[in-house]
């Protein structure tokens, strides 16, 4: 699941204090300073795209579990996705589920399913709360969100965290002003990344679908050039995506009965930046230190007005 | 589980916009002016306790299972956990599990544990970790968290939410440099709060412990002042937790081996903010639009700085 020098990369973030370990591959605390300087990109983000005026909106880490199955989510990545599984038993169920976790035994029989799943894409929420809201106006919508993700596939590749933070934009509108705006973002995007030195090339991607039938979705994705990736070489020798952006034609509009002010049905496209690849190919960059960071990125990222 | 003035409330702000309904109580959106509000008190515990030094460490939502099991949490508080499941079957599983889920029928049975649960307040990945570093410096450790937390208690107050972050300050020292600061942070809490316009009461409290043993835990920790709250009326009548302050003497120590610098058993105190509560208090002393707030709250919290 990963190579000698994801590993060495992960170790030397580690021996820094720059990520926490847990003991659970994927699952890092955060210092002070890897936390300020995803926060710092994070801000960068709000300043370029201000003029942008897309709605904020910021959702937490839970789903409700009948959202992610109306997507479709369950058939395609049923191998990434994290439901929340809770106790509804009584005293002697409390009793016995107690004394095996204090064993560190199994007491998975004593949970069930909640009605909420982890949000495992930052823009899953938005699909239902703007349908819930009616007909789009005439120029559409274009919504900023940002909330920690989660997927299920512990890896010691740094790059590969299993509860990671997705700062995305959405929009939804006419399929016209859905690929305009899809386009120029893959511009856009690159621009972000080379102003604090992160020179990535734009290549044609897909989501990690499920089995079999999953190798015929991700070639068609490919092939549509629906999904397009910004990738860099952050702790092994193969680039990964830190940022992506993907046209999802009428795919949410339909599952969630989103229409135009036409009637027609929505069109959907994002971009997501990944902050803690981002953060990490940072580090992996400029160095563990940011305070010998270059003087132009530490400006950028406005590192410099801190303390 | 809710009174009317309560669900009147949640009414109000998700009529607003500040709080987005999902369809399951407990679960909601969030507003860029709710969020905004959020992180200008957060800040602001961020300025009036710089001084203090405490070192900044952010978590995930996420936190392995084997340390929730090791903190006798399933035995205290089973009802209100949330673990983390997720699906490890092959083509045929996944395929009847991807059309249940099409179908909202329940696929439950295709899930099983992982090795992380959710995590139910702010400091417990912390002492873990702190022990890991080995004995404590002679002044002891200060940590300063902040992390989305999980409680499965599903309810239409929107004081008590499902998924909801704390900023806490944690302190492992000796048990009386702990003592010391715990008793500190009762006042230094009031005083914080009621500096935006909260003036709230301090009571001892206790966790909400499961079942009829339960309520012995709950006696004791109130019996021993272990635990104060600082409460105020949110949504209901009756005032709800704001702030908490807990002594847990050696608990934590002796769950993870945390050692003072000679040798003795480590005690821990926390101090926690909910800051949704806090957000929600503030919009229900000072009404639902900032920009009409009192001035000098406006100042303090710096959103007079914004825009």
């Amino acid at each position: 699941m990963s190579t000698a020098s994801e590993t060495a990369f992960l170790d030397a973030l580690v021996e820094h204090g720059l990520l926490l370990a847990t003991g659970v591959p994927g699952v890092y605390g955060r210092s002070g300073t890897f936390e300020d300087v995803l926060l710092a990109f994070d801000g960068l983000i709000t300043r370029e795209t201000k003029a942008d005026g897309a709605e904020v909106v910021r959702f937490p880490p839970v789903l409700p579990r009948d959202h992610l199955e109306t997507t479709g989510y369950m058939s395609s990545f049923p191998h990434l996705a994290g439901s929340v599984f809770s106790f509804s038993g009584g005293a002697a169920e409390a009793l016995e589920l107690g004394n095996r976790a204090a064993r560190h035994e199994d007491w998975s029989e004593f949970q069930s399913a909640t009605e909420v799943t982890l949000i495992p894409a930052a823009c899953y929420p938005v699909y239902p709360w703007v349908s819930a809201a009616g007909a789009l106006p005439k120029t559409g919508r274009l919504i900023d969100i940002c909330c920690y993700c989660f997927r299920h596939e512990p890896s010691h590749d740094p790059a590969r965290m299993q509860s990671f933070r997705q700062r995305e934009h959405v929009r939804i509108s006419t399929p016209e002003d859905v690929r305009a705006w899809h386009a120029g973002w893959v511009e856009r995007g690159g621009a972000l990344l080379s102003s604090v030195g992160l020179e990535t090339g734009a290549v044609p991607a897909n989501d990690p679908f499920f089995g079999r039938a999953g190798k015929m979705f991700a070639a068609n994705q490919r092939d549509q050039g629906l999904k397009l990736e910004r990738v860099y070489p952050i702790a092994g020798e193969t680039p990964t995506a830190i940022m992506s952006i993907n046209y999802h034609q009428d795919h949410f509009g339909l599952d969630f009965g989103i229409t135009t002010a036409h009637g027609q049905v929505a069109h959907t496209a994002c971009f997501g930046f990944g902050l803690e690849r981002i953060t990490l190919a940072l580090f992996r960059t400029h160095g563990l230190d940011p305070l010998t960071w270059p003087d132009d990125v530490r400006r950028r990222l406005r590192l410099d007005q801190d303390a």
